[in-house]
């Protein structure tokens, strides 16, 4: 049906019917009407950058003071969608290999950066794995898409940016003393999270509880193997203020990880056992929530889905991050009004963030009205 | 973090990086970037309204030539979203239950219709069931909110819209001649749908059969209590050019049905068994897919979440209706390049549909690019 003025301006159930101008008539509106760019073409770059962090970050199987990520952008009718890949050589990406799998990306085949159903198909069937640089263009597509809409991502989705959680700030596995400098730092935080998984944990527990008596969560990264040692650990940790527990036991151990989240009085969260939407599915039952990261499920379009799926299934959601820039933060915090927990500290950790964005006020992750995905300031990089 | 100007424009990813008035700047990202309306209310509003059917309609258990629905309101900064509460009697809702639960919606008290999430959630907790009268609500802040937005859902949703189905046309049970006489007017669809259930069904399919050879899918409607006989019908069927089955079996029946569709050599679709989420999750391994109408569901929003999750589950999604005017019809034709199967016929069976909206050309379910759910021009009612 070709749609005429007249039909338009009554579809529109402007109140009164008076004759309006197009300028008007677009202010009305709070939009364009014109359709912009149907003959426009996408423009796909990508550039590698080096975070670097703040302190040497140890986990339970790596130490590190540096991160390679790839910073992406999609530019469209004057506008630019910002993305970005963060890869944390343990995941298996690097420089190498997102400019292998970003130097294929053709995106001159697409006139309409709305059909992201197809544009993201289409990257995703590019290659295996590379979630981390499938999630940097579709990172930048939601930023494009969201500008051009003229709306953050949170309010297209429908929610109430009020209700985003408190993200937890990360203190790194380190001798007493730095960990106790650490925690003295994170006073802009209402809850730590502690990477546990070593013979060190009770240690680490009790060096932070001797300054603080903030609320905790702790992630042990699969570094517990035996399902009685982590229930007595969890209970031990439940007494000392820790409010969840992340990927307690080794991915594989299905049995185990179900046996502990029945048994357990904190929560349990599937991490590396979550990537995408049908390890959602295989989560239930095993764990009482999962852990959401763009740089595992392939960017937002598949994260905002498994927040709905998880939901559906009753597991609680969790928003985590790799460290990275307020690019990729940005536009993960866009779902966080859907989190119970946020952990949502990546740029913290970096002392050469290119990005403005969602910011942290009293601790809580807190979003803004740019359209997109939420950067409020771009530097040169 | 206040948000200035300078920040804005540099966030906006604008190549070259001009200064940019006011009104350029709108016009470069097609919107409006005053965040409008922080102050306004919502004004929510409803009329019954009677549909005149074309043909009596007939399914298994009843008879009528008329359908009640409620149309709705929500008025907004100037700006009007419509909705649709369809309620043939046998779903149990009525004008006057709808009256009575719409009378209870109180939408003054949300001053930014994007809260998409708390309003119907509000809405949802205001009583059980209703869920036509809760469907009038969403989709009317659907269209409203498309409209703010300036796009409609399909886009906004990222579908593709030369991706959706045919739609199949549904012949009702009525005598061979009046059957033969509806097969003929279907002349513009490719997919006609018969409803089956009584004890008429093989020679409904036989008179259909001797006026036309397009593919027929079936809806039984419950109608078949056997499941030996329920895939005796169905491999009778499938040698007469039916393409699938809906609701074949009492949705009481679990166990029939999940051993129907595992020996059937046509997919089966829950439609009676499937009203919301939870009902998704259930219809996993009881059927090939389910169906999934306005109606049942309260509204685009859960329908979304119901698509994504039904694809999640490895379940095909067809979209069904009740008899209902443009506005409904409109609506869930937004979600239609995720189906499989399109039953989108029940505007097309009345005689005094108050809107035009989406169209079918050569028996394709047409989306246009009017903002919201598409509806193209709006009579008074």
């Amino acid at each position: 049906m070709k749609q005429n003025r007249r039909n338009f301006i009554i579809t529109s159930g402007l109140i009164g019917g008076a004759v309006l101008t197009p300028s008007l008539f677009n202010n009305a509106f709070g939009k364009n009407i014109n359709i912009i760019g149907e003959n426009k073409k996408m423009k796909f770059t990508f550039k590698p950058y080096t975070l670097q962090l703040k302190h040497v970050f140890t986990i339970a199987t790596s130490s590190r003071s540096t991160t390679p990520v790839m910073l992406t952008q999609i530019e469209y009718d004057g506008i630019i969608g910002y993305g970005e890949a963060s890869m944390p050589p343990y995941l298996g990406e690097s420089h190498e290999t997102a400019s292998k799998f970003l130097s294929k990306v053709d995106l001159s085949q697409f006139n309409d950066p709305f059909k992201m159903d197809e544009i993201l198909e289409y990257i995703d069937g590019i290659d295996e794995k590379n979630t981390a640089a499938k999630a940097a263009v579709d990172i930048a597509l939601h930023d494009l898409v969201g500008k051009i809409i003229g709306q953050p991502w949170y309010k297209i989705w429908g929610y109430d940016k009020s209700k985003t959680p408190n993200t937890s700030f990360t203190i790194g596995i380190d001798t007493p003393e730095v960990v106790k400098q650490k925690v003295k730092e994170a006073t802009a935080y209402n809850i730590l999270k502690v990477k546990l998984g070593r013979e060190t944990d009770k240690e680490m527990i009790e060096t932070i509880r001797s300054v603080t008596d903030k609320p905790l969560v702790v992630d042990v990264n699969q570094g517990w193997t035996d399902k009685h040692f982590a229930l007595d650990m969890i209970y031990w940790l439940n007494e000392r203020g820790v409010k969840m527990v992340e990927q307690p036991m080794p991915k594989t151990q299905l049995d185990d990880n179900a046996w502990l989240t029945e048994k357990s009085p904190l929560p349990t969260f599937g991490d590396e056992s979550v990537q995408r939407i049908p390890d959602v599915i295989k989560a239930h039952g095993i764990y009482s929530g999962i852990n959401i990261k763009l740089m595992k499920c392939t960017g937002l379009r598949e994260a905002h889905k498994m927040v709905d799926l998880a939901k559906s299934l009753n597991l609680q959601v969790m928003l985590g991050c790799m460290t990275e820039t307020s690019c990729a933060i940005s536009a993960i915090s866009q779902l966080a009004p859907e989190a119970v927990w946020g952990d949502i500290d990546g740029n913290l950790l970096i002392s050469n963030d290119p990005f403005d964005g969602i910011i942290i006020v009293d601790g809580k992750v807190t979003l803004n009205e740019a359209p997109g995905i939420g950067l409020t300031a771009v530097r040169s990089f």
